[in-house]
């Protein structure tokens, strides 16, 4: 008999899961029957996201565990008739898509790809000869578990980093600061800012223009952090002038960015469209796997969410 | 008494080194008067490149060292009446330069940068979320130094590396495969292939319509190599039918490449212009200052040129 699992994450999502999570069940050595609709009664595990399918899980009699796709249950935990274990998504392939993203974005502005990308005109550009990393100082901003990765990826690539928190943090290979001082020193002459920081009250706007001023002449702003870290406005003064070469944003005040936001049109402004930490399908397809096995082994599962704690 | 130092390397390299050598010449605590013009029997160290100049020696009476700017020497030994030590480059920034461009432009297309850089046009993309570099596999073929670093670099991103050479070599990191039953092991599913062999005979054309055929559909090729490593029309051929994505390509039969050839106008190449791995003028400088320092203290010059030998 295979074990039932019913994908409710929503038919969006199907087609992106559908052959990851099938591959991820081979691999675990699972026989499993996955169907978006099931006879509640028959349901073994249920694969949900927030806004999935199922508004009431009492009629899901044997259902051993819902394994939500994403790391946030705050719009799940008091949906109807929960009372199964509920797991949350803890994707591994986050930080390194991060990193990814960051030291990316870091090479294609050091090593000025874009006059290459946008120029195939014929013209043989060989009057620029980038630096050498060693002589570009990129700053992180944020030294939670993203920022000191990225950090410490761009540092065995050789650049000078500086990394800053809030309260003094050490991340082996980078030059850390911390504190209200320390930012302004962590900014100063910076080539390259990198913008990891939370979301909160001290830091909104925590990028403006009199910090922007501190940076080297030219340089590159990748914020991949949280849209409000910025000051827009600030932001494109310092692009328009020169001030600043380019500014590559992963995430704005308002996703998606709306078509006639200045930002879509600026030469100095690359937006992708918040990519830079996004759950994986494959991944996360073996985290939903390797919970179905634990299910059906007896263990504990992982990343089980303590309802008193919601999280 | 200041040293005097003609710099004989011609007027185009004049602004690129003037303020990187001044800056050398400080922070090795030299006190250097340097020029492009002097008198020859004032000279005490001449900065030069094929190409430069001088066209006799002779005069040079008390130039205790010739320093060339670049690696190769050959249109440097036989000039007229040059008895004095003669040094070559060798710039410890050209593999680091390299490591950046190549894992630069790997990073750029497997994070699909591009599809970003070049649609800025108020469409939010967010539907193709790249995988992570542990699901992309990458093929570098030449493990000498700049393949070997390539590559160490890349795996220490996750990439899943292999790494393909003539005769049989170990790095650590990389699985290596070598001979011709290796090479299309190497890319048998390749994803990226980054060619960084030496040209010769054999390895002319080594990347032809049956080689290409080997890698994952889609895939990217980038060389930064030799031009003549790939058969061009194969690459283009495969460009035409996508069954390869793109190509980066950073050398060319022909340099600089024709505007008319076309490798410029296909949606499916970006050419970089020789920029991969140039001498840079901050580390070549530092190599100069050092070789002052040394002629200064009497102590042996680095990488001064055997006549017998040529190198």
């Amino acid at each position: 008999m295979p074990i039932t699992v019913q994908f409710a994450a929503g038919p969006k999502l199907w087609p992106e899961y559908q052959a990851p999570l099938a591959a991820a069940f081979a691999e675990a050595g699972l026989d499993i029957a996955m169907t978006p609709e099931a006879d509640p009664a028959t349901v073994d595990y249920v694969v949900f996201a927030p806004g999935g399918t199922i508004t009431d899980f009492a009629p899901y009699t044997r259902c051993k565990a819902v394994l939500n796709l994403w790391a946030g249950v705050e719009r799940v935990v008091g949906l109807a008739g929960l009372t199964q274990p509920l797991c949350r998504m803890v994707d591994p392939a986050l930080t390194e898509g991060m990193v990814e993203y960051v030291v990316g974005n870091v090479l294609r502005h050091h090593l000025g790809l874009d006059q290459h990308i946008r120029h195939q005109d014929g013209v043989w550009r060989n009057n620029l000869v980038p630096p050498i990393a060693r002589e570009r100082p990129v700053t992180i901003l944020g030294l939670g578990e993203l920022g000191a990765a990225c950090g410490q990826a761009l540092a065995r690539l050789n650049f000078p980093v500086t990394g800053w928190s809030r309260t003094p943090k050490e991340v082996p290979g980078l030059r850390c600061l911390a504190g209200p001082a320390g930012l302004e020193a962590a900014l100063d002459g910076a080539q390259v800012v990198v913008l990891l920081l939370p979301l909160t009250a001290e830091t909104e706007n925590l990028l403006n223009a009199g910090r922007i001023a501190r940076m080297a002449r030219g340089g590159f702003v990748i914020n991949p952090g949280r849209g409000p870290l910025i000051d827009d406005a600030a932001l494109l003064a310092a692009l328009d002038t020169g001030r600043l070469a380019h500014a590559t944003l992963d995430v704005f005040r308002t996703e998606p960015l709306p078509p006639a936001h200045p930002f879509w049109g600026h030469p100095g402004v690359t937006v992708t469209p918040h990519i830079a930490a996004d759950t994986r399908a494959p991944s996360a397809s073996r985290v939903i796997a390797e919970n179905i096995r634990r299910g059906e082994a007896g263990e504990p599962f992982l990343y089980r969410v303590d309802r008193a704690r919601g999280y």
